[in-house]
């Protein structure tokens, strides 16, 4: 600190700063912050932000922590006439954000498994929101319950189709923007490295949303999407709408290729359809996909559709995020948290292959009913329990259906 | 920044503030740091803390660092009559915590190994400190030292009775609390999944601590706990007190069945008794398992205590947390830190099981003596260096004994 | 907060603290925040620090992310004739540093490869920078750009000489200091463990670098380097100048045993000088190494340099740090981002080794290279594309020379 070296308004202005540092040290009974640049403004909700007050830069570090318990039997469970059951870790994730000016990055990390690389990527916000470039390993975009963030979808599983077509998180570039009523994104992602080569074996993949009502009573969602892929794909199919087992002890409906044959390219178009008014919300998607290219054997061919209906029984209304055109958090507006109820129902249709002795059906189309209800405590905190009945066309190991019960406790910092 | 808008006061009123900041941001040598909701509070001791004033929400960022060097010969290595060596990580680890209000979450990273994870839990604290409920990958608390951290053993490593019934970290879900005489815990954990039919094998595991005399001169701890296990097991036994190379190249001594047998059942017991007379210690545990349920194969049956005696050199008291019933750091007072010794006793028996021809011995009864002294530098620094001597009933490659020189350099923050 | 409680000054003073906190909070248009210890001063560039104001305790939580795209031909490839191409994160880190007094601790983790430990050291500072002792994983200090941070080498992969001589990251135990005019490290560290008899084989290397000219305007870098490893060694050499493929889909120029012969032994050595210039740089390093030891085999022996020679169009100097004798980072002074453009040639050369039946050449003796163009356009974000021709004394897979284009995106929090 500056010291008073003898001219009076000098020796003024010391004694007044240290007054008023006594004061205020010893009002707050410990130490000053300061920043040693800009102004700074911090946060926590059991996690951490930082940014600087003209918004320049940022840091926030959080995470997820997804503890499921399974309960399933019937057509679910891989072991033939058996009650299956697990508790383990869905998803658990280490979070870091961050801004410098025109740049950005995400870091998401899975603990789980080993640990491995969630999401990673950086972003040029130059151009402002209408033409953003993110670079790294993102979600390519594809479908609403898939590019929304697996905490805030409604049921504790995404639907059949969404999972059976889901694009999974890459590593590629994406132009993307969004105003009021649309937000779109396109990019070009690795799906592979061809051994034959070495070289990348890609993906390109756009989606559109259209938002032609949104205000605070009424918001209508509506979006399409692509997905064009280069590599090795031999099936098309999805788990029962059940998890099942940490290690993969749950069957999944599907057509696959027998022995060692692929097809080269996968096409996959998807169409969404949205309403949220007041605590209520509806949703739909339908996605169709083929599998093409492979030697002296047909394609194979699935689609499926899932409709959703929601209704938050204490009036809070599902939270939506222009940016990305997908839901958000139900953020419960009393201290007892919020409820919602819902029912969804899940088709996934694998009968347009055509049969053939290269190609067998597990389970053939299948189709699956949940209901669930959801305790949004805060923010922070989320509890959910779901009812999934599953049926299949065909036994899979002498079971045509299955039940299950599914309870998740969250905890987003 | 409000402006002037002309009225007296106000002008006034922003006269004064632009002075105060002027002052305040001068004398700080930069800027100002403020939160954009309720008050909050902040620590690095090199790590990070942040907390509202309220207590209702905090984040901390912390992790521990421990490089060992074990230099060990005779019965301890694996490689006969060779002196082994090793330096390594024994334990790395990333630690978070947080809060939001009556829920509470730890998120503990192991970085050796190629990461896995160490402790991931939230609790619901509502209740109060009498009944709280823990759901995750958590300390099943069995024993003292075992539920103790690792950070404030008195020994580098726990007891070779500690090692052998440990329950490890396991998913599940426990009730736990303590006033100021108890504290307990009682919970169900996964101890694995039964391949059969892919259900949950689980474990119940209760602990009851006791202290009939907790003030300033003296602490007395008496305690108990419990474990029922299913799953499979084929083996009771430990290290011979020493952790030896980072890759498992050390004896253990140990009663297992050969070939493929496995019981489906553990049970185990265990007495704990400490207590601490200002820089004194005294502690004292003993357990008992059993692992039964084999086919046409006798139980595995094995016992084992330890008893140690510590003393802080510059007088400093090991401190205790009434809340899981377990000693914590000692706190250096001085800027020399604080210097203990202490010796231990081990013993590991599993005579008790009956010789058969589907059994094993390596080694039979085993015991350790461990002597050693810690220099705490601060409660981020603790430096241990530990000599153990052991020995077996009966010989592992040719030797019935050895020793082994452990140092180790821990780094808390 | 303190209460009035009816004496005069102390009733002053508690309306003072509260008039003052009113026009601070109000003025702040949030909470206030505070230490709970000593004064705190913070700061974030999109990552974050925070150290007491008397710089006794601080932490920093930070990382990198590297983003590559590689496209490569000819012999770099290692499949006959193709063009390969892909795109990964070459390194992808979290990094947490921090101090206590005389104690600091570097815990940096990588992300890539299913997680593993990249630096994690505790240091003793007590000494002065002029003796500092670091314990745990950290670099060993041999050559300028293997001991420099891989953010701000000048190419995007090191020259092949750095690359076949690197000793890597290891753990162990080092003195180093610096002062203006010297830098020197000295340590004993962990190569691997013997099977024998479970024993560490160690490595010990030393560098010291001299500075004789150290000015705004001329600094003149002279360095040397040995190391000397126990351990089991059977090949010398190095990527040709580009990574390639994330999975190691490049070929390597080098000498190595064929079948199970190994060496027990491994010695290097180097020489480095460098001058900086304004926004000029030179840099030029020579390795030579042999593995000997070998039962009714001959030595393997290797040797290579580089040369380098940058500019920095927008004026900017590379920076330059003295403790570990290394380059830093080049930090734009506008808002357009610095520009640099660099050549360098690496040589590699196996032929010194003695031609034998035990023995194979994989290209035989090696050159490279590489033209490149940075933009630094901000210390948190960096450009990079570099242009890499190589050329190999004999063919591998029929082809003896190739180009490569590689890009890259770093951003470093």
């Amino acid at each position: 600190m500056a010291k008073c070296n003898g001219k009076l308004m000098k020796c003024f202005q010391v004694a007044v700063r240290f007054m008023i540092f006594s004061l205020v040290a010893s009002a707050a009974d410990g130490g000053e912050v300061s920043s040693d640049g800009p102004d700074l403004v911090l946060k926590t909700k059991s996690g951490f932000e930082i940014a600087t007050a003209d918004g320049d830069y940022s840091f926030k570090l959080g995470g997820r922590i997804m503890l499921d318990y399974n309960h399933y039997d019937g057509v679910i469970n891989r072991q033939e006439g058996e009650t299956g059951s697990d508790v383990f870790f869905r998803r658990a994730r280490l979070e870091l954000k961050g801004k410098a000016k025109d740049w950005s990055y995400v870091m998401s990390y899975n603990l789980t498994g080993g640990g491995s690389i969630d999401q990673l990527h950086a972003s040029y916000t130059g151009f402002g929101e209408a033409a953003m470039l993110t670079f790294g390993q993102q979600k390519e975009d594809f479908g609403l319950d898939d590019t929304g963030s697996s905490k805030w979808i409604t049921g504790i599983e995404r639907a059949m189709a969404s999972d059976a077509f889901d694009t999974g998180n890459n590593v590629g570039i994406k132009l993307h923007g969004a105003n009021n009523q649309f937000s779109y994104s396109i990019g070009m992602y690795k799906e592979s490295i061809d051994a034959g080569d070495n070289s990348l074996d890609t993906a390109l993949t756009g989606r559109i949303v259209y938002r032609p009502i949104m205000n605070d009573d009424l918001l209508v969602h509506l979006g399409a999407a692509f997905t064009q892929r280069d590599g090795e794909f031999d099936s098309l199919g999805a788990r029962l709408g059940v998890r099942g087992g940490e290690d993969g002890t749950a069957n999944r409906g599907r057509v696959r290729y027998n022995g060692d044959i692929n097809g080269d390219e996968q096409q996959a178009m998807n169409i969404e359809a949205a309403a949220v008014f007041g605590p209520g919300h509806l949703q739909f998607e339908y996605f169709s996909a083929d599998v093409s290219g492979a030697t002296a054997a047909p394609d194979l061919e699935a689609s499926g559709y899932y409709v959703q209906a929601g209704w938050v029984l204490t009036g809070e209304q599902r939270s939506y995020k222009t940016k990305a055109g997908v839901f958000d958090k139900v953020k419960p507006s009393s201290s007892g948290g919020a409820w919602e109820v819902f029912a969804r129902y899940d088709a996934l249709d694998v009968s347009d292959t055509q049969a053939d002795a290269t190609i067998s059906f597990d389970g053939g189309d299948a189709e699956a009913l949940t209901l669930g209800v959801n305790w949004y405590y805060s923010s922070t905190v989320k509890v959910a329990l779901n009812y999934v009945h599953a049926k299949t066309d065909e036994a899979i190991n002498g079971q045509d259906d299955g039940d299950a019960i599914v309870a998740r406790l969250q905890y987003a910092f």
